[in-house]
C-alpha cells in the first residue's frame, strides 16, 4: 500500500495550486465562475439565503452541502438581532477573502503563515439611507481593515506577504472600485 | 390590564420607525454606526467570523446572541467546500440589504409587501485573482440582481416599490460605487 502525502502550504494543496494557475492560464475557460444565491423574505428585518451550487465553465456544480445563512437587524434598527445584519455579513465576506487570498498567495511564493486575525469596522451614517441628506451616501463611509498576521519571514518578505490579501482578494478589489449591478424586478 | 398591539407594516413596528426617522433628523448623532467583526483564519481556505456588538453614537451595543460564520471554497478553489465562500457571503450581503431596505422604505410608506425573493449571481474570472492578466479585474466583473415582488398595489406604486431597495440600500451603494478601506498590517 502507497500512502502519498500531498505537499500542503497553509493548508493548501500547493501542486494542484501551481496546476490550477498553469491550466488557467492555458485555457482562460478554465479561470470563469459564476456563484449565485437566493434569498427569500421572512418578515420585518429577517431573511435567508441559500447557496447549493455555483457554475464553473458554464456548467452547475454543487457544493457539497446547501448553505443556508440568516439576515436580521439589531433592536434599535427595529428588527428582532436574530442574525448579523446586512453591514456585518459584507465585513465577512471582505476578512474571508482578504484572509484566503493572502493565504493562497502565501503557499503559491511557499511563504508558510503562522497565524491571520482580522478586526474589520465599517461606519454607517442613517441620514443616508433614511434618505435625510443627500450629501450623505447610503453606503459605508469608511471600512477600516486591521490584519495581525504571523509567519517566520524577515522584513521585506513581510511587507511582500502584508499586501497580498488587499492585491489580490476578489471582494477587496470589487468593494473598492465598486462593481455593476444589474437589477430586474418581477412582479409576481 | 391594557394590551398595547403595536401597529407592525410588513413585520416593521410603523410608529417606531417614524420615531427614528423624526430623531436622526433633530440629532444626526443618532444616526451613526460602526459595525464590526473579528475574523480568524483556521487552515487552507477556513476562517471563521464573530460578531458580538455594534458602535452606536459612539457607545458599544451587545448584540442578543453572539454570531459566528464560517467561509471556505469548493474543491475545485482547493477548499474542504465546508462554508460558502467570500463572494457568495458578499451576495448574501448585498440580498438581505435590498430586502430588508425595500421592506422598510415600503412600510414607513405604508405599502404592504407580501412577497419578496431574490436570485443573485455574481461572475468572476479566475485570471485578475491568479495575477495572470492585469486587464481582467480580481473582483466581480458583474452582479445581477433578480427580485420577485408581491404587493396588491396598483402598477405605479408597483413601481416606486421596485426602486426602494436599490435605491436605499447601504449595500447597495456600497458595492456599486465603492468604499474606502483602509488597511494596516500588524506583525505578531
Amino acid at each position: 500500500m502507497t500512502v502519498q502525502t500531498k505537499k500542503r502550504t497553509n493548508g493548501v494543496e500547493v501542486d494542484r495550486l501551481h496546476e490550477t494557475v498553469k491550466a488557467v492560464k492555458e485555457t482562460s475557460q478554465l479561470g470563469l465562475f459564476t456563484f449565485h444565491l437566493a434569498n427569500r423574505w421572512t418578515d420585518g428585518a429577517k431573511n435567508r439565503s441559500q447557496v447549493t451550487s455555483f457554475q464553473h465553465q458554464g456548467q452547475q456544480v454543487p457544493h457539497d452541502s446547501k448553505f443556508d445563512f440568516a439576515a436580521d437587524e439589531p433592536d434599535v434598527l427595529l428588527g428582532a438581532d436574530s442574525a448579523a445584519n446586512p453591514v456585518e455579513h459584507l465585513l465577512h465576506a471582505l476578512a474571508s477573502c482578504v484572509t484566503t487570498s493572502m493565504v493562497y498567495h502565501a503557499a503559491a511564493r511557499g511563504i508558510s503563515v503562522e497565524r491571520v486575525e482580522s478586526a474589520l469596522e465599517g461606519d454607517l451614517d442613517l441620514r443616508g439611507f433614511l434618505g435625510l441628506d443627500p450629501t450623505i451616501r447610503n453606503g459605508c463611509q469608511q471600512i477600516r481593515l486591521k490584519l495581525r498576521v504571523k509567519a517566520n519571514v524577515d522584513d521585506d518578505e513581510f511587507q511582500a506577504l502584508s499586501n497580498l490579501g488587499p492585491t489580490f482578494s476578489p471582494v477587496f478589489e470589487s468593494l473598492r472600485n465598486g462593481v455593476p449591478i444589474q437589477v430586474e424586478v418581477e412582479r409576481v
